[in-house]
C-alpha cells in the first residue's frame, strides 16, 4: 500500500498550529483515535475523535497505523548537503584539543570541502546527494532547505545548485534551495574579499536567480567570513533578484546580524547563539524566524546554546534544524535536535516538535502547505511507535519513524527508504 | 547467508588489543583488506593484509563485506533493561526545570519503575525485554550486562532475574546478569533501611547465587540510596556468595565508592563522575574497570562528565556504557556514547572504540572471549559502511551497522533484527 487513501487507527495525531505572523511558537493540538483522508497528495479530511476508521473505507484503500502516533513530516530549514568527503579527521583533531577556528586557519574546515566540490562533477554530487536525501527521509524529514556554499566560484556554486535540482527531480523529498556563495571568502580572494563580494552580487546571485535555481540567498556574517557592510551588499543583491534572505550570524561572535536580518525582513536568522536581547527584539518585530542549530554547538563541544526560552518569550518564532554539514554538524537527525532543544535549551517537547515542523515550514516559506496536517496541507506524515510526542525527544535520537509518507506516498519504513516500485 | 564461514573484502578490521592487567586502555590495531574465517562461532583465522578473500573460498561460504569496516560487536557493561513503562513524563518535567532528585522525592524516579515491575508478570517482562534486546543488536551491541533493581523484594528481584534468563534463552545477545537489589531503599523500609540491607544480604543475594541467576552483585552508593557501611555489608555478602562486585558511585556526590571498589577488587566502578584523584589511583592499582556513563550526564542536562582523560592517565582501564534505563538514560546506542566520550570527555575515537568493546568485555569478565576479533575470540562482528573507526563517533549516533553477527550468525542488518530463519 504505497498510496493509501486513508491512514486509520491513529492513536494520537499531533497538529502543530499554523504560525500567525509575529507570534511565538503556538502549541501543538492533539487528537485521539482518528483517521486521515488523503487525495492528490494532500490531507482532505480528519475523522472525528474516537473513530479509528471511516465506516465506508475499503481495506485496499487503508494504511493501518494501529495505535501509532502521527506527526507531520519534519521540516529541516538549514542544511549543507552538497559536499564530497566527510571530515572525521577534523573531529579527531578537535577531540585532541584543537579548536574549529584553528583547524580552519590551517586549511581545514569549510575550505577543505570547497576543494572537494570544485573537483567533483555535477553527476558525482547528485549521486552523493541522493544517498543523503534518503537518510533524511528515513529519519522523518520530508522537506529540507539545502544550501550550496562549498563551490565559491560562479561555476561551482551553480554546479552545486544544479546538482540539487537534478537530485530533487529524482527524489520525493521537498527541497528549498539556497545560494550560499557568501559562505567564506575563497582563498584566491583572501587579499581582496570585496572583489569576491562583487562577484557574488553582480554575477552569482543574478545568474542563480535567472536560472530559477534558488529560492533564497544566505551569507555567513562572522569574523573570518563576511563583515556587516559586505553582508548588507549581499542582502541588497538578493532582494533585487527577488529572492528570500537568510543569514548565519552570531555563532561564534555577536555581529549585528539580528538587526540586519530584521531590517531586510529576512526569512530566517540562523545560529543566534550569542544574540543579545535588543537583537532578538528586532527579529521578533520583523517576524524573522530564528533557526536554532544546537547540533553544531553540541558537536563542536561548546555549551553556548542559543537562549531559546528568552527568544520565545520575546516573541520570536523558532525553528529547529540539524545544520547538517561535514564539519560542524554531521547528523541528519531532527529527533536528536529535538532532544538537544529540550535538554540544552529548555524547550518543551511540544515546542520542539512545533519548531521541527511548522517552524521549519515558516523558515522555508511553506507554512501554507507543510508543517501541520490540517486539511489542505501536504500529506507529509510520520508514524511513530510512540505513546505521545514526548517520546520523540526522550529517545535521544534512537527513535526512527515506523513509516514516512511524502505527499501521501510511502517513502520510508523503519529506517529504510521505500522505492516507488515498493522495493 | 546466515552463517558464513568467511567474511571477505573487509577494507579495515579494527582489533582492540586485549587488556593487560592494571593497564590503561591499550590501542586498537587496524588491518587493511583482510578476511576472517569463522568456525563454531569463533574467529579461527584472519587472512593476510592485502588479500580480500581466501583463494579457496566457495561463494556459498562467503559473506562479502565489500569495502566495509569491521569491528568487534560492542559490549555494554551497564544496563537496566528490566522495566515496564518508559518515563518520558519525568523528562518533560525536567525540561521545565525540575531536578532528577526533586522528581525522585515526589515519588517519581526509580520508585515509579519499581511499582511497574512489581505489578508485572515474569512473562510480561520477558516480552518487553525481547524487544529491547533486539534494539541493542540492531545498534551493534552483541553483549550486555543487565541488572535487576526495580523489584526491591526477594520475589520481584528474582522474578526480574528469571525474566532475564528466559529472555536470554530465546535471544542471541550475550547477557551478563547482575543483582541490583540495593538500587534504592524500597518505600516499605524507608524508616529502617538497615533491615532492608539485612534482607538483601541474608536472603536475596544467597538465593540469586544458589539459583545460578547472576554473575555479579551491584549497589548504588549515594545520598538517598545506600551508605558506605551498608555498601560494605552488601559487598561482603556478594563476595561470600562467590559473585563479582559492581558499584554505582560518585554520580551526584563523592562518597568513597572508589576506595571500597578497590578494597573489594570489584569488577567495575560505574559513573565515577565526581571521583577524586586518590580514588582513581585506588581503582587503578586494584585493576577495577571504570565504567563511564556519559548518557546519564547528558540526558539529565548536567555537565560534570567523569574526568576520563585523567582516569586513563592515572592508569585505569575504562569502559563506555549506555546506562540504558527509563529515567536517566533512555538510549541504547553505544555509538552515541562514543560520540559523547569523544566530545565531552576528550577520548580519541580509538579509545572510545576500545572502551565500548574490550573495556566492556573486561568489566563483564569476558576479556578472554569478547571485545576483539583475534583468533579464538567469539565471532561477534559489526560491519559498518564507514571508511574508518573515526566515522562511528563522528556520526552522532546516526550510524548503524550494516550487519551484525553474533557468534558467527547474522542477527541484524541495517537496523533490523534478522530472525534465525532469515526473516
Amino acid at each position: 500500500m504505497l498510496l493509501p487513501r486513508y491512514i486509520t487507527g491513529i492513536r494520537r495525531l499531533a497538529l502543530p498550529q499554523p504560525s500567525a505572523e509575529h507570534l511565538p511558537a503556538p502549541p501543538v493540538g492533539i487528537l485521539n483515535d482518528v483517521w486521515i483522508e488523503i487525495a492528490d497528495g494532500s490531507v482532505i479530511r480528519i475523522g472525528p475523535e474516537g473513530e479509528p476508521a471511516p465506516p465506508d473505507a475499503a481495506s485496499e484503500q487503508v494504511w493501518d497505523a494501529s495505535g501509532m502516533l502521527a506527526t507531520p513530516g519534519l521540516v529541516d530549514p538549514h542544511t549543507h548537503p552538497v559536499f564530497v568527503e566527510t571530515r572525521q579527521g577534523e573531529f579527531v583533531r578537535r577531540c585532541r584539543g584543537e579548536s574549529y577556528s584553528q583547524i580552519a586557519a590551517a586549511g581545514g574546515g569549510i575550505l577543505s570541502s570547497v576543494r572537494g566540490v570544485r573537483a567533483a562533477s555535477e553527476g558525482k554530487l547528485v549521486g552523493l546527494l541522493l544517498g543523503r536525501l534518503d537518510r533524511f527521509l528515513e529519519l522523518g524529514t520530508t522537506t529540507i532547505e539545502a544550501k550550496s556554499g562549498y563551490g565559491l566560484t560562479a561555476e561551482d556554486e551553480l554546479k552545486s545548485l544544479r546538482a540539487l535540482r537534478a537530485a530533487s527531480a529524482q527524489h520525493p523529498i521537498g527541497i528549498s534551495p539556497t545560494l550560499l556563495a557568501a559562505h567564506v571568502v575563497p582563498p584566491e580572494y583572501r587579499d581582496d574579499p570585496d572583489r569576491y563580494v562583487d562577484i557574488v552580487c553582480d554575477r552569482i546571485i543574478p545568474q542563480a536567480a535567472e536560472q530559477g535555481l534558488v529560492e533564497a540567498v544566505d551569507l555567513f556574517l562572522e569574523e573570518g567570513a563576511f563583515n556587516l557592510s559586505q553582508a548588507q551588499r549581499i542582502f541588497e543583491a538578493g532582494r533585487q533578484a527577488g529572492l528570500g534572505l537568510r543569514i548565519h550570524a552570531d555563532q561564534f561572535t555577536s555581529s549585528g546580524g539580528a538587526e540586519l536580518a530584521a531590517e531586510f525582513g529576512a526569512l530566517s536568522a540562523d545560529h543566534m547563539d550569542r544574540t543579545d536581547e535588543a537583537g532578538i527584539l528586532h527579529l521578533a518585530r520583523a517576524g524573522v524566524t530564528v533557526v536554532l542549530l544546537p547540533g553544531a554547538v553540541f558537536f563542536l563541544g561548546l555549551e553556548d546554546y542559543a537562549p531559546a526560552r528568552r527568544i520565545i518569550e520575546l516573541g520570536c518564532r523558532i525553528a529547529l534544524s540539524t545544520d547538517f554539514n561535514p564539519g560542524s554538524s554531521p547528523t541528519q537527525s531532527l529527533p536528536l535536535m529535538m532532544t538537544l532543544g529540550c535538554i540544552k535549551m529548555g524547550l518543551t517537547p511540544a515546542e520542539a516538535l512545533w519548531a521541527a515542523t511548522m517552524g521549519g515550514a515558516s523558515a522555508t516559506h511553506r507554512a501554507d502547505r507543510s508543517g501541520t496536517l490540517l486539511p489542505g496541507y501536504d500529506a507529509d506524515i510520520c508514524l511513530w511507535e510512540a505513546e505521545d510526542i514526548d517520546c520523540i525527544p526522550y529517545a535521544c535520537g534512537d527513535m526512527i519513524p515506523a513509516a514516512v509518507f511524502k505527499r501521501g506516498r510511502l517513502v520510508a519504513e523503519r529506517g529504510r527508504r521505500v522505492e516507488p516500485d515498493g522495493r
